[in-house]
């Protein structure tokens, strides 16, 4: 924590009007056609220079108080990778068990991670504590730490689908045996396990809509004005 | 929730190389030109298809198991406006006092809220129940459904960037006063009240970093490889 000047400060700004038609267009383009990829990761190496422009990317997301609260941890080595699949199987199979019956084949049928097959895992964390006790913003709604490092995230996601690296996100994975194959302090949170890799084609509309799990939900029906019910 | 069909499914690929140089110029350029926006907000109005291509890329976000838990809340009446405004007061209040007393000059001279001169305030919230009782993917890390909602509004600030509409993330607030006041279930969490309208201008570098009160961290030194303080 730097200590604030007392002074006022000049502040400087920046132009920040719309984009050109053409740069509004690939900022949608990242946004529509992104993908949550578990299948179809090339063998090859993300190169070097594509990576640290996603991880840039990842670090120029939002934080609440500027608490960048976010770690990166890459996973390469087929060992690391192997116990994390194990951690997964496990967690996989105490999922299915949790749905009702009929619900079970369709669940079984899903792929739901890449872990081996992606050259790359990432795993990104929390630390809440970064900006000390007590952190601006971040003192009435929780999870504001957790929430700057989605942003994070979401960010390294669309870049990475400039880039034509497809991530997929593991959620299904117990948390505590996660920390402890890769050695992350027992008070950190992990936000995501996310899985990388150089891809030439992902799905063209969600797997789970594909397979009929379920639909994209119509938006103006999600949007309300001024209270909640009231259309928009 | 629709029935996933037991039948094996043709499914529908399309193209996902990297963007061309100038596509990914324009991603990037969103994402680091991005500003937590508080102050310059022009007083007209953001005109409704601007608006709803904002909405539609939150509403293209990753979701677990597709829940889409996410509504989008639209405040634009001048009385449900001032009443958010009078719980940040109460919670801002609450937060300087939270601070060591050397740091609380500082703190209350920063700007946190643009709540009055934003022409709109977007509530987002998470129902995390949208999909049913179990959730695909939601059944191991805690926070999936928030985090989803998280990835809708990285998505929609993004998308403000590219539009010339400047986005603030208020999150010094009560949330039960503030589910009160826009009518919102019990069971929801407020993931964001969110700050929207055209700008010219925002701060060139984040606010908080030219007021001294937290530096950008090094990104190197946030990255390890394969095991916690190991380096990339």
């Amino acid at each position: 924590m730097s200590a604030a000047p007392d002074h006022p400060v000049e502040l400087q700004y920046a132009p920040s009007g719309p984009f050109s038609a053409e740069e509004r267009a690939a900022v949608y383009r990242a946004i529509q056609t992104r993908r949550d990829v578990r299948r179809g990761f090339l063998p090859e190496r993300i190169p070097e220079p594509v990576l640290w422009r996603m991880l840039e990317a990842a670090h120029h997301a939002p934080s609440v108080g500027l608490m960048q609260p976010w770690n990166f941890l890459l996973v390469t080595g087929p060992a690391q990778k192997a116990r994390i699949k194990a951690i997964f199987e496990r967690a996989n199979a105490e999922a299915i068990a949790m749905f009702p019956p009929e619900r079970r084949k369709a669940y079984a049928a899903l792929k739901l991670e890449g872990i081996m097959q992606a050259p790359m895992g990432i795993c990104v964390t929390c630390d809440a504590s970064r900006a000390g006790a007590v952190a601006l913003g971040a003192t009435h709604m929780a999870g504001m730490a957790e929430f700057s490092t989605v942003c994070a995230i979401q960010n390294l996601w669309l870049a990475g689908r400039a880039e034509g690296v497809g991530v997929g996100w593991v959620s299904i994975l117990d948390e505590e045996a996660l920390k402890e194959v890769l050695g992350i302090p027992a008070q950190l949170r992990v936000v995501a396990y996310l899985c990388a890799g150089m891809v030439e084609q992902t799905m063209a509309t969600p797997e789970l809509e594909q397979r009929g799990w379920r639909q994209r939900l119509p938006l103006e029906q999600l949007v309300y004005r001024d209270r909640w019910g009231e259309p928009a």
